[in-house]
């Protein structure tokens, strides 16, 4: 039906389909890869004891004092940062400071389900590099005239971390554009990038709070550049939205920063339970993608995902399952406690 | 100096300047329309008591349960509420949702200036209706073909009210394009449009938590409309991030709606000190727009708006200067506590 009045200037947009988020408080959740552990405990005590008077000023413009303890932590300059609000914020942000050419930027056809909807969004031509048959990317692939580079290391819903000399070469190949690497799981497994800002002014790292400092629920991201790229994504920033992190989160963000104890004991646990629920899916016969993140990208060659998905489900486990191309006979399964895990492996050797 | 390499395709922004966010305690500010009162008791309960374990998870995706409580104060279905991080994060989601034509839309030459901002960043065409000579609106000017009207009301930064029954005339006038009535101001004077939400489905109306509910510093606003324009937002919304308002910020908001009391008194409070400021530079020799608002537009024969402001900035004062064509003979102001009244009015009697 052919749109009138008013409607006619009305979007025509397909909203993005995130994980679900059930309500009942009787399933396990492992399907948005969130953290299995609270935030540290002084996050708790920084939000309990947050003075709700300074809320009728607005928020410092540049989210200080979370960029001086991030720098600090990260061993950078304080304009070396840039805080948003989820990596989602500063993503969008760099998209729009750094990717204005007119030949298409680059980032692998698996990966993060967003970067085509800026691209449309903001009009930015782009072009997708297929990952190998073994879900890995080959940098040599994007040895190809283009506008820019993007892609998650650690990437998803892969699991899988590239090799940080194969990152250099990919730079080495690309001193012409913006390279943005999108570290949100670099905590869990792979090398991060961040020693190599010094050398290359064309990288950007993005991070987010949302994974493996448990604050999905508070809405924090930042990026680490050059300051030049920085202040690039400040004024995208300032333009568009000049009050970016609430005052409460910023609180929350060095709180959870501080406590570098309780990240790393927590990252520890993951990561372990990670290797033990490899090992239990792949000894039911489940190729399981090799994990540097907080989630394991498992298929099974006698079971269709779609129906293990559909079982698990019935169980009251939610995990992740993807219609499309080339990893419609995956699960993306996030790593829960050690109780979590236990019900999942439980639940799967029912089946299988 | 031409750019080369990678610097090519770095984005050509002007950064917005916002007021002056002075750091010293010993100041008095009255350049942001911040709120001169905290935010409800209720609010702090809220915060303080927050468990912070739920923040391992993402908040809820459409910003319940405080669309449905803002749904019940206002006399509306929760589907009718759209909630955002602060209003410009909701202004800009109407820009995107209704503003897709290639008729120019139409604004006030002065009003809230980040309205060219988002056209330009959208590539929106727009075309500036002046204000008359006394700074008003006349809806008769907004009779020409268009793609969408939007205005605030009261406007800023002239804190003028437009009458109810011309509202509706330029309703009347434009029933094919969507109607954004920006009511960030509201509160404080002026009439709301939400009784005419049931008869025009093209009207949109958004409002914030930073001005008259003391919460700047938490970022949320929320736009109100009939549900099929409220889906469309959600759409955008839900397309370029997911995860809109903090789990923190949603029981914040929650907390200041429901204590109707203390919100009430406040704005009596803060309407009260208005009225006697406002004839107090009366008195002096200023002349002083007709404000619904938290602010006063004024101006004086004898004295250049630019000096008026650097004195005060000497006295530790901070009151708004504009810059700009038709208002730089002005001052805006905001209506402090009325010991920060009384500091003004003092400063500005060994001037004036």
């Amino acid at each position: 039906m052919e749109k009138t009045g008013f409607r006619k200037n009305l979007i025509n947009i397909e909203p993005y389909v995130a994980g679900e988020q059930p309500k009942s408080e009787n399933i396990i959740k492992l399907n948005a890869n969130e953290n299995a552990y609270p935030p540290s405990p002084l996050v708790q005590k920084a939000i309990s004891g947050f003075d709700a008077s300074v809320l009728r000023k607005y928020p410092d413009f540049s989210g200080e004092p979370l960029k001086s303890k991030l720098a600090l932590y990260y061993g950078l300059k304080p304009s070396q940062v840039f805080v948003g609000n989820g990596s989602d914020d500063v993503l969008a942000a760099a998209f729009r400071a750094f990717f204005n050419s007119d030949k298409p930027i680059l980032y692998p056809d698996v990966t993060y389900s967003f970067y085509p909807v800026w691209c449309d969004i903001m009009r930015i031509p782009y072009k997708t590099i297929p990952l190998k048959e073994d879900l890995t990317i080959d940098v040599n692939d994007y040895n190809t005239e283009n506008g820019g580079i993007i892609f998650p290391n650690p990437n998803a819903p892969t699991s899988i971390a590239l090799d940080k000399d194969k990152i250099i070469t990919l730079l080495d190949n690309n001193r012409d554009v913006v390279v943005v690497i999108d570290e949100t799981y670099i905590d869990f497994g792979g090398e991060s990038c961040i020693d190599l800002l010094d050398k290359y002014d064309n990288l950007v790292l993005t991070r987010t709070f949302s994974k493996s400092r448990s604050l999905a629920g508070m809405r924090l991201g930042f990026a680490m550049a050059s300051e030049e790229l920085i202040a690039y994504m400040n004024a995208v920033k300032d333009s568009y939205n000049s009050y970016p992190v609430d005052a409460v989160a910023i609180k929350a963000g060095c709180a959870a920063v501080e406590d570098d104890k309780y990240f790393k004991d927590t990252l520890n646990k993951l990561v372990s339970t990670r290797e033990r629920l490899a090992d239990a899916l792949s000894d039911m016969g489940f190729d399981v993608a090799d994990s540097s993140a907080n989630f394991l990208f498992a298929k099974h060659d006698k079971y269709a995902a779609k129906e293990v998905f559909a079982f698990l489900r019935e169980k009251g486990i939610f995990v992740r399952y993807f219609n499309k191309p080339r990893i419609d006979d995956r699960l993306r399964i996030t790593v829960g406690t050690d109780e979590e895990t236990d019900a999942l492996i439980n639940a799967l050797k029912e089946l299988i």
